[in-house]
């Protein structure tokens, strides 16, 4: 059994899905575990982790919209905003996503269904440089 | 140290609730594993998995009223649904919930509390045979 | 490899966030384990964690009164409520946030971002004693 980390940097440019599922499987193909987990978290407040529909991308569309519905930016009530009226938002919709993931690895491949893809869901609206830490545990 | 992954099954019939949990214990109990983790992965986008309540139905039929309403099927904003109204929240839905969940198993019991069981949570209407990956790993 | 098991148990006075970031990493110390993941497992279903922004209190603020907006307690829907009004929305909220969560840990210390706090997220009014299962496997 052996313990892989690694960092992922993805530069983002406002909000929106940013597609990491490449970058991962590469780190665990040099990893080389070949049976075991992946898990990758993000190491920030204001973006998530998800696994959603990589095909059509009127799928990623609809969902932005939906949340931006849901956690607007002007509630009467936020009092967090120091960094702007993304701010508090930004934390909601992190909070209602996932920080971490665990993924499946058999014979060194992550066992995503069809559909499936990983996504980092950026939740402000600036230019950010964001880090997931990747562990690969297995044999 | 061992990894053991095995597959699960589920035909669902329609949104709602299926538990999983004698097949994730059964799975456990097979894989020999006295200390470690399980940990399930959803291989769908229109489908997750959560931790409830499995006790009384009624706190599980709530649940599904307030997630219809939270994300209905008829947003005039919606532009993906070539696979019918159900399809854009169904996405939603999954990413409001879950894709993976790891569980702790002590001396080969998962340390589930009193009320927890672990369900599918179907979000489409028409039946599906979903398949849910288990890892479980440690000694 | 090692798997290091503890329980811990949080004393809630309320609905809120409660920071259990010390008492984490004071187990993965006790383990002594140097690299691998830290799971941490929330045995109930009325309470949730969450890995949330831990300087600013606004930010606890505001996510709660969002949370109380999203899932009101008088729902007129509702059938479960043998508890009381706060039992289904508590559910609820358990779902919309998490029950387990894992994290890296490199050189003995978890790998959180700047802001990063880990919280037992309280959905019930009434006083508590809530218990985290802890899972770390490592080297």
């Amino acid at each position: 059994m052996r313990v892989h980390h690694d960092q992922i940097e993805v530069r983002t440019n406002g909000k929106g899905l940013y597609e990491i599922t490449d970058e991962m499987q590469s780190e665990i193909d040099k990893s080389r575990v070949q049976n075991g987990t992946a898990t990758v978290f993000v190491q920030h407040t204001s973006c998530s982790v998800i696994i959603m529909e990589n095909a059509d991308p009127t799928a990623r569309h609809d969902l932005e919209e939906f949340f931006d519905r849901l956690v607007p930016e002007d509630e009467h009530y936020f009092t967090h905003g120091s960094e702007g009226s993304d701010d508090m938002p930004s934390h909601i919709r992190m909070v209602l996503t996932r920080t971490s993931e665990t993924l499946p690895i058999v014979n060194g491949k992550m066992q995503l269904g069809t559909w499936q893809g990983i996504f980092l869901f950026e939740h402000r609206r600036a230019p950010h440089r964001r880090k997931l830490f990747l562990t690969i545990m297995g044999e």
